[in-house]
């Protein structure tokens, strides 16, 4: 899609200023959970959201923080009509010292400023967008639930609120910004997922959208999703002819040995523009190849290939990978009416690399780990 | 996708009573266009505006007609952040008695019906559907503007409401309708449009959701398109590897001499998923078929064939056809750095059958042929 046209256009109307951000305090705080184990994925928000909105011709407003309402959109807005719509998934964490932290905040801002450019929807400094984020976080620190694996949830959302039913680029726009507390994906330890290899319908193709975080690439999920949870599956994986491509809205991985005995962690490429470039999956790769234990490739492979790896008894363990739940093992298969198990450490019910991967990620998350640098602390101020 | 759900359980939660339908009277009129032959497609809008909400356990509520009105949304609606949304393009006409008219409005629920069902939205009794449409047409036939060409738009559009970011089948819905007075998308004679053949981009793909009306179809198109128009071109002829598939928003149709010599109208099929099954385009085959004077196929081709057909000179002419312009005149397709002429006729802007069509057509949409069906007048009460 060339360059970001923030880069190719006057960059003043592409430049957040969060120093100006407004803070509103609400007045009607909401009602708090009372029991954070009890919290559900995006059903309860906090007493704040940030709105920041655009205009072609004057730019970026200033970014508000403000108590948590309705939007008042056009029912002619292009968001309504045509899915201009793009989004991204974060989380805010408090440390054992009472730091509130989020993990990789700039690829999430560089994410949504590709997803972006994609729609032509408006770009932004993405120290602008971070900054004015922070900002928000800090206004409802106290709704972060404290505790290893708790934590915020944070959906930033962008969104075309042009008033006119022509198809084409925004004049128009609100990045919004609204956060949920939510427990650990897994409160009792993990629950291996039974997968229906799906041939039917295709999630992403070449020349579409799968590698951007769009808002359309999500609704045609859904249908395939409950056909497959109406015949006991807990996700679909998704392949585009025998390629494996993703698991449910995670990344796919596998750890096996090659036909050549070599051990391999695989997960397919961001080449062809059907995989979105998660950034645990990225923080996954970048872990394994630093330990150096095995092979770490990102290449395609097949549902064939699986098959036959589980058969032979070289596939060591399988898992997903996302923002919610971090990584999610996998237990089995089910492909043309077949069941294939995927191998599973009763223990850990899951496998060991799946389970070392956690808890490495979520310790860098709570920042147990010294020198490393994904997790950085929201300054208080 | 298996049968609709409005056949397969509760079926009064699928059903809509237009009888119920309340009228609230606009108390501040809009400001009315003065001049119709200034009109651009979408931008100015009626004085009212339909609504109808569904809840999971209540079902579809009193259709309700009020004044045009921004909507209060949920920023955690699932319109906003996963695209579930979809939607249809009908027109309303003032025939030479002044009488209110549709085309084929069942077409535009049942297709209605299709994207919700596809999407795990509310499906509904198609009649419930049409018979509040044209209660919010009545209510705002003083806009209609008078004269062949002249229209009133209309866009239904059915939201996912519900205020949870867990990706899955809409617990709450809004169904609503706007309306925009619209002039010939031709107004001076035919304009033929100047094509680019895409083989990078690619609209739908089989196994995913061309052949429905989504909003998350749209979205990744706008930046090819802007990128075509900024280098001269109309509009975008999609591609599927070699197939033809459609153009711009329109179906694709090509008139041609065989190899063998036959004269043949020919489209793409819509047997693999990735063609929208257009009311305009089902329209010209019945037409054409009816007509009996060339051979009519609904069968898949290449952009090979397209020139092929061009340098042999057997290509007679090539149109889109939609909704917005019924059919609208090709006279080039640029491919891979080469500009190659589709013929037009000089007195008409456009190839004979193109102009046919739409004169046919138009004679339909307002009433002047007896006997045909399609063109319905709205009961005056």
């Amino acid at each position: 899609m060339g360059a970001y046209r923030f880069f190719a256009t006057a960059q003043s109307l592409y430049t957040i200023d969060a120093s100006k951000t407004q803070v509103q305090p609400t007045k009607t705080p909401r009602e708090k959970y009372t029991d954070k184990t009890k919290l559900l994925f995006g059903k309860e928000f906090t007493d704040h959201m940030l709105e920041i909105e655009w205009e072609a011709e004057k730019g970026w407003g200033t970014p508000v923080i403000s108590a948590y309402h309705d939007l008042k959109i056009s029912p002619a807005a292009s968001v309504l009509h045509y899915g201009l719509e793009c989004f991204e998934g974060m989380k805010a964490y408090k440390d054992d010292k009472g730091n509130v932290r989020l993990f990789r905040p700039y690829e999430n801002a560089k994410r949504l400023n590709r997803s972006a450019d994609r729609l032509r929807l408006p770009t932004f400094n993405e120290e602008g967008f971070v900054k004015s984020l922070e900002k928000l976080v800090l206004a409802d620190k106290d709704w972060i639930p404290e505790g290893k694996g708790y934590s915020m949830y944070i959906r930033p959302t962008l969104i075309s609120t042009q008033r006119t039913l022509g198809v084409g680029p925004a004049q128009t726009a609100l990045l919004f910004v609204i956060m949920s507390p939510v427990g650990p994906y897994y409160p009792t330890g993990f629950k291996p997922v039974k997968l229906l290899a799906d041939s039917l319908n295709v999630r992403a193709y070449p020349g579409g959208t799968g590698g951007f975080k769009l808002g359309g690439n999500y609704a045609p999920t859904i249908a395939p999703q409950a056909e497959a949870a109406a015949k006991g599956f807990s996700q679909i994986l998704w392949l585009l002819g025998d390629k494996v491509t993703e698991v449910g809205t995670m990344n796919m991985f596998v750890l096996w040995k090659t036909p050549s005995g070599q051990t391999e962690l695989i997960t397919p490429p961001l080449t062809d523009g059907t995989i979105l470039p998660g950034i645990t999956r990225d923080s996954i790769l970048q872990l394994s190849k630093k330990w150096g234990e095995f092979t770490v490739s990102e290449r395609d492979f097949t549902i064939q290939e699986v098959i036959a790896a589980i058969r032979e008894n070289r596939m060591i363990e399988a898992f997903g990978a996302g923002t919610a739940a971090i990584v999610s093992p996998i237990e089995s298969i089910s492909y043309k009416g077949t069941d294939y198990k995927v191998p599973i450490d009763s223990s850990l019910n899951s496998g060991k690399l799946t389970k070392r991967l956690l808890d490495s990620i979520l310790a860098i998350q709570y920042g147990e780990v010294a020198g490393n640098d994904w997790s950085v602390v929201v300054p208080n101020n």
